[in-house]
């Protein structure tokens, strides 16, 4: 299901200012403030250290004030100041929101929601997802931006759009399920092949004629998983569509700069199969933010920036936006504390960011995005925000040579959106059990091991990882059950969450017993899945206490590792382990968090031969890139305590040579550009 | 405002596989599965004992394919291999749910909730409940079903539709709104009356024609709770009618078969006036599910089926539909513990099933539904539910003789839907107070002390009865009332539960001192309700504690109890008898629970001289079942401990002899056929 | 923003029986009732001293029965009744809530929300703020009542409409979206203007033509704040305009009779700018409800009190309606206390009210409202209610002279419904900041102490107070900051609590450090807001604890007076002050409560030199109304023990002399006319 590997990425070391430099900069709209702060904002961005400003994401209205009418020059006037300035350019094509005069005229690229409500102005990103008059209208203020700009000298990146799916992931409108049924064509062989799919010979849903079905509006009851899953992926690929569109008038306007739209690899967006979309980039960019109120924030975004660099199939990656302090989109948005913005900026590079940008130059004075942070807050630059965004500026400054190095890891986390999408649905055995949780607290179990791993489509190949992890991957197609297989079979160990393999790509259950598509690779049989209730919890034998599900498993070739110490399940296994073809498979039918996961994991990677890049404390996070210019050590000190780490080389936190041993202090971070006999 | 009582059932006796015996089904679902399976199913349906399936609920897409184009070949085909196979057809008129191209064509049949929004296809059962469109749809369906399969050997009973009201128990279209129009025309002799009962002359909402009153469309305020109640009748009363027009056109072509629609008589479902249908029936079924985080769930289960009893006047009913283990349409959706599916299906025989359904016979491979338990799990016949199923199917056939024996109780119950309908609505003095929740309370109370009970329409005679319970029986028409009151002057003692009485049929209060109905009856007078806050509790001064309801009681004729115990009400009677004519009347002002509740109950039927059947631990439910072929103790552990009863006889569930003692293990269950000398 | 100062409020006398006399009534139904009661009705009133009742308010489709013909003389019957038993009428117009027909031949004057949703008839106040249609209508009904009855000697008062905006608060059909871009046409010089008071620069949203501009309805994110600002003012403005076009009606045909519409200043109704109404009224009446999960819910009504005070500018108002006891709107509803009805009463004498309006006489049969409370319970006068009515009515007698004194206040609490509209929005750095919490948390500590308090805009002339108090009031336009200015340098002190001055008028951030508007004055500079999530704390090095909110804060001119004790902002300063001609300008940067918020407001009131009329308690509330007519001292305990107060005079309530100590009891009140040595 997912795109061909991408040609390798093009170059896009213009943003950086260099081919070995790491580029900083940020969102900027100078339409929000006097022209006469122009010339000032060029100034501290180059005292800040900025290599590149990303212009234009919002100014749809501005730029084409009436419909056919370009205003183009105001803009003209900010890049011709930013390339004297020797700010490079991230172009947006202005697509994102459309202008009032595009809703007034045609109300019907309002998108409309399941339950029939049209989505109206007043905020952003209100276009329907298969509109062709949408599409019609941003291509063409594309083609304007592209001929006026195309060979602007400070252009140096293309960015089409902005956040694909933010707000306007779902359409139910008729024009929508028009081109659904013309997806859905294009995706079945015959009906007969998608009313197998949907399994519609329930509930009377079997379909006569293509053009009875419709998306998965608004019914008396769930609506059809299959359809529903099928649904998210054809928003995916129509909003693809829209990107496309415009990446394809600009490669022809202009075929020698760089496109990308910038992704949202977060915890709170899945609604995109980026896996389709990446392949598609020129360079894969992200925007990333925190969740105050998110157990373990930064252990979240160290997954997603694997993810992103997943992405990009271990290319750099630029983050194109995150933020120096708080947000205003959450019900209370917390300043960031203090020495975060730098840790984070850091965390990011040490998961393969080339570049680092933020949102936004000035914080607004009016609007919805007034409270959200800023390089230059409302106080102006007597603040400790901007301070520390020039504190940024002068690492940035000394990284020089990290640019191009590459993280390399010996563990896999497997991670399909789709499969998601069709667990994240009503009707299963349990509402907790949510697409990503054990991904995550695994990925993040690894980190405080000192582990580095890629986060990868289970399509990719996976022989010579030295683990292999599938968890609570609900669906597998048989492409991906043969990709697994393979690596076991080349000697990868295997581990493998509850509630994986149950289901196909069309959501139809693999018979025979649980996890139908993995049963046989584990050794095991389960015959019935005993989800717990909110907060109850089940004891293992070991010790462990499992929370959220447990199942009653049968051995086959597998051994237990731990069973259910009481209850109705008393004497189960609860983990298991199969050694077979010089591989170990493990298999997890619990919740475990904490200390029992961490001891769990353990286990597992010293079975598995993995180790971490050097000793430290448990939560110290520790990831090595390298390349032709040398090894960087990043140190992430995730905890309150200091600690030791031994190092050797120079340490650009605090421009400091290091021989022997590193103290970073509790949330400090450090990166280390080891001496030669050192590095990895 | 309930039908007449019926005429005596029609015997079903063929889905039961012979007079004597008990029924086992389930819903058979053969479109979904390959036909080579088809035969195989037969054998398994056989192995385990069964003697009946409901065919073709769901089916409707696949038996009319498109508009008047019927294709009944395929279900022939089943029918035949089941007759062969011996096993009876409960068969589904197919009429559920509606197939794609009727939406299609008509959109207008799709359900429109109090938003205004439409339910869009895509689960089921999204046809309105006054479409003339549907119903003469189904009605064809229904004729051509009847024409092809009336004279099948293996057609037992008629299934129409399934499960009425579930999802689309109200609509509020403009068909709709005509019909409710129409409706009222007969209910009221004129507008004046309406504006009367509905209490217009407030709010300015007097209507000065018929043609301006509307549904209870979602307004700025609660609506006019009069209205909103009628509403519920009409809705009720508009489904029946659909039944009804299935149910003649099968009777008129094949007069000789049995007729049913399933209810679905559980604590979430309270939306159709069962009491109007049950008459409609030539024998009454039902389904149940037990809710996983429901408090006492087993409790409710056996509240249901006394209720099912009491809407088939006494007479053996069908369980269409019960679960092997989980379900699927719940947050969290649980495993049945071991021995729990044995002990619920027992315990739906002795509240008076006769025949014992589940759904379904295999689990789905998709759809909604597939992770709802079934006969024959995803894993296959190599399981823990199989082998109960077939030990269900065994303990089946050990209870030849136990068909068409009654339950008979000296407690009544009063349940009336739309007193219900009328206090669950806003504005009311608190919303803690939900109608059944203490007539539940009160039947679990019994159960514990091994009393049984009939679960009654107030409009039922209930002289004879030695206790009549009318809890929280918010609204009393003038009939219900002199129906108590004739049972306490022949002699029934009373029990009334805080805010009974309150309104009649309308919602109109009853003036001059609550509670209006009953209040001379009790020997009271309250002059204000005083509702507790969430969590607020009262001390008696008998060491009860109440929560959830108080009020400003002044004795008449009654004397106190107890009394409140502190507080500003301090002082005022919480519980007060009131004895004359020979008869108690007890009135219970506030809401007691567990041990409290278990007290006063004890008080209340040692005054009444109500007995369990045999001694037993407090929580064993005990239940006797009595006829021609004799008497069958039915016993029940609902606590975690063994337990010892005094029996003689055969113990079917054992098929082991008891003379003396008999020991329940926790959470067992026993039903023994009495020795003649011990039949009570 | 505000209105004109208002003329000298019309003589209203008549409503309470003469012009020294305190009014009591309450709104009266007798369309409810049999013809038959009305005269026994007449002789209770006087029984329990009524001097007044409103008629009509909901009475419009009895008045109207179908277009254009009326049907008067039933009321004219009433009022007849009325006036020969020596009640007065406040005739209500009939408006409140338009006939079936309205809305059957006019579904166009039905509301539609920001979801698009049409609100149906069924309940009461179902028309659109907008409505041309509803306009004409609602105006021929006041001009024929006032034709009718504009002379009746019972007449004392014209009561137009019901309670505006209760429940239609806003409309967003395409009727007001039409009348919103006239509104906006008129508020701004042009198109520019608007766009910049919005900041549609960003998120593509400037307007090239005002027809593009619409209500903010439902969009993907938070609609621009700057819109719904303005569009909550024009929804204010519309249904003034409503209450406008009917009273002018009323003063062109009865010129003589004053005109009010009862407003509701409580906690829960913030959706009208009342300020701008006041000064539009002859004289103002309020409502107002307890809310019994409310915490300290009596301050509110005291804040309440006061907030209508100074909405009248000082003159004596009206309360139109409260409770006997329990409402029917709340989830649980509970009776008022033992004593409680009295308080209450007493509480809203004490903050200015000349007449008591309940709702209302008889509790009603049937409808929405049947269990709210009324003087006459269901069960008739043999109760508690209807004992305490008549004891009220007893001490009204007694607090003849009591009318036409006044509350005089040394402190000033400022209040802008507006500053809410803007605050109370997403998007903001912590939804746990609402509008109005630190002014009522700070005007309930200054009534512990015994002092009073005016509620007033901050464009009322604020100079000769000694303290001004701007609690988190986040917008200031330029004319609010100089009358705060003002002050102060007329000898105010100042207490300002976080988040105030942030934004202009048009929710535009005031740059340069916060709080902007506020910033100089105090002599401080805020970096940067920390919000506090939900249940964090902040310890204080004065042994305070903060919640809700902290920030980072430099001293420019002020002095810290507590810093924070730990965490991240450690030694920032958490209060300051800043002393510079004559005044003191304190700033609260967190949120206090309880102990900690006293100890602060005792030394701001004793640096200003504050104090309460007589020594008590904390927690007893004094309150002095003085006049021609002498001296009154109110006291409430507002704790639950007895409390001892010197006094000089008659007690009213219990209609003793005091010469020495009262002593009150828990939740006890009294009214002493104080000797005229003794009178302040």
């Amino acid at each position: 299901m997912t795109g061909e590997p991408p040609a390798r990425q093009r170059d896009w070391s213009a943003l950086r200012g260099g081919r070995t430099r790491i580029g900083l900069g940020c969102d900027y709209n100078p339409e929000q403030w006097p022209r006469e702060l122009w010339p000032q904002d060029v100034d501290l961005m180059r005292q800040a250290g900025l290599t590149f400003v990303t212009l234009g994401v919002f100014s749809w209205s501005l730029l084409e004030p009436e419909p056919g009418r370009f205003d183009l020059d105001w803009l003209g006037e900010v890049m011709d100041l930013l390339h004297a300035g020797g700010i490079a350019v991230d172009l947006a094509t202005g697509t994102a929101s459309p202008p009032p005069w595009l809703s007034h005229r045609h109300p019907e690229t309002l998108p409309v929601d399941r339950d029939g409500r049209r989505a109206w102005p007043g905020g952003r990103q209100a276009w329907c997802l298969s509109s062709p008059v949408f599409r019609d209208r941003a291509v063409a203020l594309a083609e304007a931006m592209a001929t006026r700009f195309g060979d602007h000298p400070a252009l140096a990146l293309w960015h089409v759009g902005n956040e694909y799916g933010c707000h306007n992931a779902a359409c139910y409108c008729d024009t929508c399920a028009e081109s659904f049924r013309h997806w859905l064509a294009g995706a079945y062989p015959d009906l007969e092949a998608l009313n197998a799919a949907w399994g519609t010979a329930f509930w009377s849903q079997r379909y006569g004629d293509l053009a009875q079905v419709l998306p998965p509006r608004r019914a008396l009851t769930p609506s059809n998983p299959s359809q529903v899953l099928d649904y998210a992926r054809f928003c995916s690929d129509a909003l693809l569509g829209q990107f496309l569109a415009e990446r394809d008038v600009l490669r022809r306007v202009c075929p020698d700069v760089p496109v990308t739209t910038n992704f949202m690899t977060l915890n709170h967006f899945r609604d995109l199969d980026y896996h389709r979309w990446a392949s598609e980039q020129d360079v894969v960019s992200t925007d990333h933010y925190l969740v105050a109120t998110q157990v373990d924030a930064e252990a979240e975004l160290a997954f997603s920036g694997d993810l992103t660099r997943g992405l990009a199939r271990g290319e750099p990656w630029v983050l194109m936006e995150h933020s120096t302090s708080a947000v205003n989109w959450q019900p209370v948005n917390p300043a960031k504390q203090p020495g975060q913005m730098l840790r984070n900026a850091v965390s990011h590079l040490a998961h393969g960011a080339d570049a680092l940008g933020f949102f936004q130059w000035r914080a607004s004075q009016a609007g919805t995005e007034k409270y959200h942070s800023a390089l230059l807050p409302h106080a102006g630059t007597d603040t400790r925000i901007w301070r520390d965004v020039m504190r940024l500026g002068s690492l940035v400054e000394r990284l020089d040579g990290l640019a191009g190095t590459r993280v390399s890891a010996e563990v896999a986390i497997l991670w399909d959106y789709a499969a998601g999408w069709a667990l994240n649905q009503p009707s299963q055995p349990s509402e907790l059990v949510r697409y990503g949780d054990e991904a995550q607290a695994l990925h993040a179990a690894l980190l405080r091991h000192g582990i580095a791993a890629d986060v990868v489509h289970p399509h990719q190949d996976l022989t010579g990882y030295r683990l292999v992890i599938a968890a609570t991957l609900y669906a597998c197609d048989d492409r991906a059950v043969r990709g697994i297989s393979d690596a076991v079979r080349a000697g990868s160990d295997l581990l493998v969450t509850y509630y994986s393999g149950i289901v196909d790509e069309h959501d139809r259950v693999r018979l025979g017993g649980y996890p139908g598509a993995l049963r046989d690779l584990l050794g095991i049989r389960v015959e019935e899945f005993w989800p717990l209730l909110p907060g109850e919890r089940v004891l293992l034998d070991d010790g462990a206490t499992g929370g959220i599900w447990s199942e009653d498993l049968r051995l086959e070739q597998a051994a237990a590792v731990a069973r259910y110490a009481h209850g109705p399940l008393a004497g189960v296994p609860a983990t298991t382990r199969r050694d077979a073809d010089g591989a170990t498979r493990w298999y997890l039918a619990t919740s475990l968090r904490g200390e029992d996961l961490d001891r769990f994991v353990s286990m597992v990677i010293a079975q598995a031969g993995v180790e971490a890049p050097v000793d430290a404390a448990h939560g110290v996070e520790r990831v090595v890139r390298t390349g032709e210019s040398g090894s960087y050590l990043f140190l992430i000190n995730h905890t309150d305590r200091p600690v030791q780490v031994a190092a050797h080389g120079v340490e650009l936190v605090s421009a400091h040579r290091v021989d022997g041993t590193l103290t970073l202090a509790g949330g400090g971070c450090a990166v280390v550009r080891q001496s030669s006999n050192e590095s990895s």
